[in-house]
């Protein structure tokens, strides 16, 4: 039965609630953590060494602070015959690189990007996307499912990892207007708490928007010009306007003008806003 | 009955779809817009001049390209007794520099902030926020209710801008952060219509982080670090440099990295992500 048990290697926020997930199902758990304190209070196995931890299972987690991370502590180990699941986060060619080195050592290597903060993991807001060994995915996809919603995005170990990169862009933008928001709404005298739930409000109406700019951007067809970029390089402009005279410029929205900027000098003005994304 | 004629000034895509809302109620309605083509097939009465449609209606709404335009068309018109309704966007000072000429000229000044694509205006997802004149919110509160959703924001004619500023700022931060993700997808053969359904799902499960980082914002404290801002700085620099290698770098997330660095720095990075705003 040693084959069926789950190696964690690393316990900081997310490697804790990955174990914790596990050891909830009753499973028997294997964890080992550089700072060895971090496996207090957690029902689990206490190797020492990354070494003994995956000899001890059959499938090996890995949630480590970045990609050097968990190359220097998978370096040298045995792991020979083991499913690898890797959700440190990275690039997409750095999740290649480990799944070349799987390939090379005998491993079958998964990598996924985690859609969820610790304190959901194993709940229905916890969501993972994987992609590279099917084999691991198909063997393992009950115990992986034990964490978040299971989505298995093909065979390229690297694919994972370019939505997450996407996907986090997307969340910093939208992370990085929030706080400028925040600042402007504190200099009108305006609550977080009041502003946010309007925002929000606004965003999600947005959201069909989105969907439409994405399918002009597959398209590469930009003629529909409900939100055109001239309307657009107007509002940026009368917006960065305000923030300067409010004492809280953030230059975020000049970068995103610039891209606007470039399409209408290019003399594409009446045509839609998602035209933009050709300015990268 | 003079008096209860509608008065819109500007018909571009905004004010076009505003006079067609008063007009599909059945209401009298009078437009007037720079290029006098814009009302071709509107069942309006087309004025000469913006001093003949102010004449006419009792409410005056205005929609026009921005303040200095809004100025401009106002400027000598005889408004006495009418009850203005801007929607023009602009700064919270505009707003109470165009109501504090309105009150001069012996007229009542609703500023107001529109949540709408001009496809849905009069829909259930068009919404306005308004600040200023509560005799006019009051009188027509029932009329304006045909465009979207009415919220009244209190007697400070800037108020209403005062949020709109800071909404478009979170809006433009997603709008940026989504072209990104579209260009990061791009070199990575992922479609935009792919990836954008679960940019939104997982936007959409961050909504609750977003409340509580405006509650930390209003309390001042930020103790509990759920999202720290060391952890936060980490994945802006493993994004940033992913970016850079793939070639479709963007200066937004530098500028968002900045705010994180400078509380780092400080020796905050233990607390969370929201004391960011604390950098601007
Ligand atoms: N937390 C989240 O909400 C979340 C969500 C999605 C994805 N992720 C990703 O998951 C990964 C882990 O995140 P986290 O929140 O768990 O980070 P964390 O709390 O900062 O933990 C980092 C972990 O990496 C270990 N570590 C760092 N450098 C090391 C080294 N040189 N050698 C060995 N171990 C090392 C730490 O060990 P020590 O305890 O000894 O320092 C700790 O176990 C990151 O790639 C993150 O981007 C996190
Ligand atoms: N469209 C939206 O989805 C939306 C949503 C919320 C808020 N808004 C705000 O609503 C306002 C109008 O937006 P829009 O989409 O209707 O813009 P638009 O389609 O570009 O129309 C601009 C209007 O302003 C007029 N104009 C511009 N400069 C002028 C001047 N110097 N003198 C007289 N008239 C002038 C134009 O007249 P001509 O026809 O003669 O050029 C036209 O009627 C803007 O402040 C915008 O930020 C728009």
């Amino acid at each position: 039965m040693t084959s069926e048990a789950i190696t964690v290697l690393g316990l900081g926020n997310l490697g804790r609630a990955l174990a914790e997930a596990f050891v909830r199902d009753g499973r028997s758990v294997v964890v080992w953590n550089r700072s060895e304190a971090k496996a207090a209070g957690l029902a689990a196995t206490v190797a020492s060494s990354p070494a003994e931890a995956v000899a001890a299972g059959g499938l090996v987690v890995v949630a480590l602070l970045d990609h050097q991370a968990a190359q220097r502590v998978l370096s040298g180990v045995d792991v020979r015959g083991k499913a690898l699941v890797n959700l440190t986060s990275g690039t997409p060619d750095e999740a290649r690189e480990l799944a070349g080195w799987a390939a090379e050592s005998g491993a079958e290597y998964l990598h996924g990007a985690v859609y969820a903060v610790p304190q959901t993991i194993g709940t229905d807001a916890s969501s993972i996307i994987y992609s590279g060994s099917s084999v691991v995915h198909e063997r393992w996809r009950e115990t992986l499912a034990l964490l978040g919603k299971v989505t298995f995005l093909g065979a390229d170990a690297g694919r994972a990892s370019g939505y997450d990169v996407a996907i986090l862009s997307g969340m910093y933008g939208l992370l990085g207007g929030f706080l400028h928001a925040a600042a402007l709404a504190r200099v009108n005298g305006i609550k977080a708490g009041e502003l946010t739930p309007m925002l929000l409000s606004w965003l999600t109406d947005l959201q069909p928007a989105l969907e439409t700019f994405a399918g002009e951007i597959d398209a590469a067809d930009y003629a529909g010009g409900e939100s055109s970029l001239a309307m657009n390089q107007s509002g940026l402009a009368t917006l960065i306007r305000a923030a300067q005279a409010q004492g809280v410029p953030f230059a975020a929205l000049d970068s995103l003008k610039a891209l606007v900027d470039r399409q209408v000098e290019g003399g594409r003005g009446e045509e839609s806003f998602a035209r933009a994304v050709e300015s990268f």
